[in-house]
């Protein structure tokens, strides 16, 4: 068994206080609402060598992440009904790219999206999201399994404008590095409890609507360990990466008509097994007429 | 004027010692060779602070940069002359991404490929460097001139196979993210100085054979400030954030008959006023017969 079941992440006050971790445990249960006083580890050192909790008052809930300060992985193409629906074929090798540190954002926390990425088609993705539990190279699809920590939940914001090959010469990276464009959480389970699940839904629904409805395990292409072994190969991956695997079909740009993110959408992505990440998205400016 | 005229950041001993940084001051010099003493500051903070230098003995060159644990940006398509050999149209905007802090290598490291990488037509690219002098958000290019620290020399070595869009769906990062696939050095010159050059030409060397010979003023489409404005437009980018701007014609891909790097090729890029970066390639099997 890995060193806890279903990890999260918490800031003690609201705006600056210090950060804990804290297991909730095998069953499946509510994320303690802020106000709540937890048994949690003052960090996720703490947590890896057994020390003794202390007891916390949750405040704002943080990505379940023992480092923000990393690049994040995003992965494309990685769902046949996604490549499908962009008229975009699944190549050999699963596409890799980055967004910065500076894109994470919590889970729960209002994505302020600027005038310009606004006015930018944003739109939504959402993924399974795979933490790695120490620095690897070169590691098989046999092996990356085992260097896998837990599994979360994403939203791999993208605003489509910047995603077109006229734009930016057919580079996905600047389309979805703008800050904040990456909340991840709220909660990461360990692999062992992900694998009891026999099906793996992903559901993202806007307002409450259906927009993607995926199967992870019909649908998906490369694997987490798949996935991780090709970065691996020549490349030291640091421990604590987090990876965006791919999103299912049903994002914005492909409905019939083009939907994109609004002012004031909430947007809930759940996987089955893991709970939801909700965020909000707010303009600067209101609700845009047109899009 | 800025802090420094001709920086450059070394280790004391070979392998292990402190990290030091030195101005080699206005006028063009050679760098020092190891062994030397000089007056060095202990720290790049020590240099802005101007607090008092300490005599350093040079051991290994390290690239000049203050932070080696950030993501490096790389331009794509930003020579007309490159966009014309690859056959592809130069974008509204500047491509970019980026390649990871782990594949950061020093001037005149030997560049160990692994197997991998051998066989799969690694290339070079030449390539002039900027490093950013302070955190920067939605600069205009009129403002972000004065967030450029420096310039110094890249080679935004890249593993063509894994550029065809059958391999990676077009996305170029993986290709070029290969631990010590990004050599930069050997020393950071001050805007000051590098602007009174007329002409600024960048040649890339093989064993001593002109491969690339390109005019950055005449052949570049997006200048660093503009390619530094349009990353930052929502997105925070860090102190001290290196990025490669792109690479003009005579890339091995596009030779006839094609060129790829081979076991003991030596590459040399030079760029005027600034020097050569050199860094001999090494393959773990000896020169591949074939390529």
């Amino acid at each position: 068994m890995g060193p806890f079941s279903r990890l999260i992440c918490f800031e003690s006050e609201v705006r600056s206080g210090p950060k804990y971790f804290a297991d909730l445990g095998v069953e499946a249960s509510a994320i303690p609402e802020p106000g709540t006083s937890i048994q949690a580890y003052s960090s996720f050192d703490d947590l890896l060598q057994g020390k003794d909790q202390v007891t916390a008052t949750v405040g704002k809930l943080l990505s379940p992440l023992p480092r923000e300060d990393l690049p994040i992985y995003s992965v494309g193409l990685n769902y046949r009904s996604h490549a499908k629906e962009a008229k975009l074929n699944v190549p050999v090798n699963p596409p890799v790219w980055t967004k910065p540190a500076a894109a994470l954002a919590a889970p729960g926390e209002d994505i302020h999206m600027s005038r310009y990425c606004a006015s930018n088609f944003p739109d939504w993705e959402g993924e399974l999201v795979f933490v790695t539990s120490k620095e690897c190279r070169d590691v098989s699809p046999e092996e990356a399994g085992s260097y896998i920590l837990g599994y979360t939940i994403g939203n791999d914001l993208s605003c489509r404008v910047f995603q077109l090959p006229a734009q930016n010469g057919g580079q996905f990276f600047y389309a979805k590095a703008f800050d904040k464009f990456a909340p991840i959480g709220p909660v990461l389970i360990s692999p062992e409890i992900f694998q009891q699940n026999k099906e793996v839904k992903i559901v993202t629904k806007i307002n409450g609507q259906v927009m993607q409805d995926g199967d992870i395990k019909k649908d998906m292409v490369f694997s987490p360990a798949q996935v991780l072994s090709f970065m691996s190969q020549s490349t030291t991956i640091p421990a604590y990466t987090a990876v965006m695997t791919g999103t299912p079909a049903g994002v914005g740009a492909f409905k019939t008509p083009r939907r994109f993110l609004n002012h004031e959408d909430v947007v809930d992505i759940q996987v089955t097994g893991i709970g939801v990440l909700r965020n909000r998205i707010l303009f600067p400016e209101g609700r845009q007429a047109v899009l």
